[in-house]
């Protein structure tokens, strides 16, 4: 089996936004699309790990925001490659809330969508939501970004590595393990942050 | 609520084929995509009206082939414009088969996955597949082609109407109904063919 096959399927980048209490959050996701349209229902799959899928899991709605091809890479980093365990991902930055309080960014977005859970669908390490959009906004700005788009930006933006270093990168989307998990060697079940593969597909740098 | 903010959602395009006893068939998704790594598992969503969709669900596998960008439409109107209730699909062409003897096409392909369904949600007028990979091949020849990037392809290939035809044409990917259906109006529940939109998103050309 050819698992590079896996890597030929088209994604978006999506900043996913909850609201739990009073606690905001947010998570990168490329695994957003559109079910139904009569009525119009979206999917999203979230891994188990991320905070964002359980304070989803117990709100029942989420905000979905397709980033636009001309978004930062500091979207992602801000969103995608820290925890809302360790740190306030909004502090600091303009966002705004949807009609269900859920936080969404406009800078570097073309879209967001605010979904209600309608169903939850277990499959494994990941869980899919089912959702009815109960409203959406299209900024009219710009294209979206795809996933293929943003793993050649996120090629091109890496820093060479200094000696001394022992960086892990993920040969899918080149997310950069380089030591802030508390420990030397990847385990063996350690899974990229950004794209969800296990640790097969890193290499050395 | 903005409906447009939904075609921000960025997919590939697939064929989906499936055997059930002798029969082969298939049809054109956007919706495919991996749901988890370990163990690699992918997601289909179906619109029940399609045949594919019985066959898939009768005899819980499939093959998907991720199209590639220079993939002709051929393709596309082969497998998506016309129905395996009416026709045999695979007439005429070279084919494959996978090793659960699912049909696919390497020609226009960039990669075929095959897929053994373990999960189905019905989510109305479609239902999510939820199938473990048990082959995957990867033809390491083009990139994929994006919804999008067909959407664009469809439109500048479409010929200007004549005079006395009506022509209704989805806003969102370009097909064309012209009178293939017995009926001059588009009924309420109309649902186009390829990406699925309502009735709504028709306009007369």
């Amino acid at each position: 089996m050819d698992q590079t096959a896996l890597f030929t399927m088209s994604y978006g980048v999506y900043v996913l936004g909850t609201k739990l209490e009073n606690k905001l959050n947010a998570c990168i996701i490329n695994t957003g699309m559109q079910v139904t349209s009569i009525p119009e229902q979206i999917s999203i799959t979230v891994a188990k790990t991320n905070l964002t899928h359980d304070m989803v899991k117990a709100s029942g709605q989420f905000s979905l925001t397709t980033l636009s091809e001309v978004s930062a890479l500091e979207n992602v980093k801000r969103f995608g490659m820290q925890s809302g365990r360790d740190v306030n991902k909004f502090e600091g930055i303009d966002y705004k809330v949807d009609v269900l309080g859920n936080p969404y960014i406009e800078d570097g977005a073309v879209a967001v969508l605010t979904g209600k859970v309608t169903q939850t669908v277990d499959v494994g390490t990941h869980t899919i939501f089912i959702a009815s959009v109960i409203d959406a906004k299209d900024f009219k700005e710009n294209k979206p970004m795809t996933y293929a788009a943003y793993r050649e930006l996120k090629a091109q933006s890496m820093p060479p590595t200094t000696k001394n270093e022992k960086i892990y990168e993920c040969t899918v989307c080149h997310y950069e393990y380089n030591g802030e998990i508390p420990f030397e060697e990847l385990p063996d079940d350690y899974v990229c942050p950004i794209c969800k593969q296990p640790k097969s597909v890193f290499k050395l740098k």
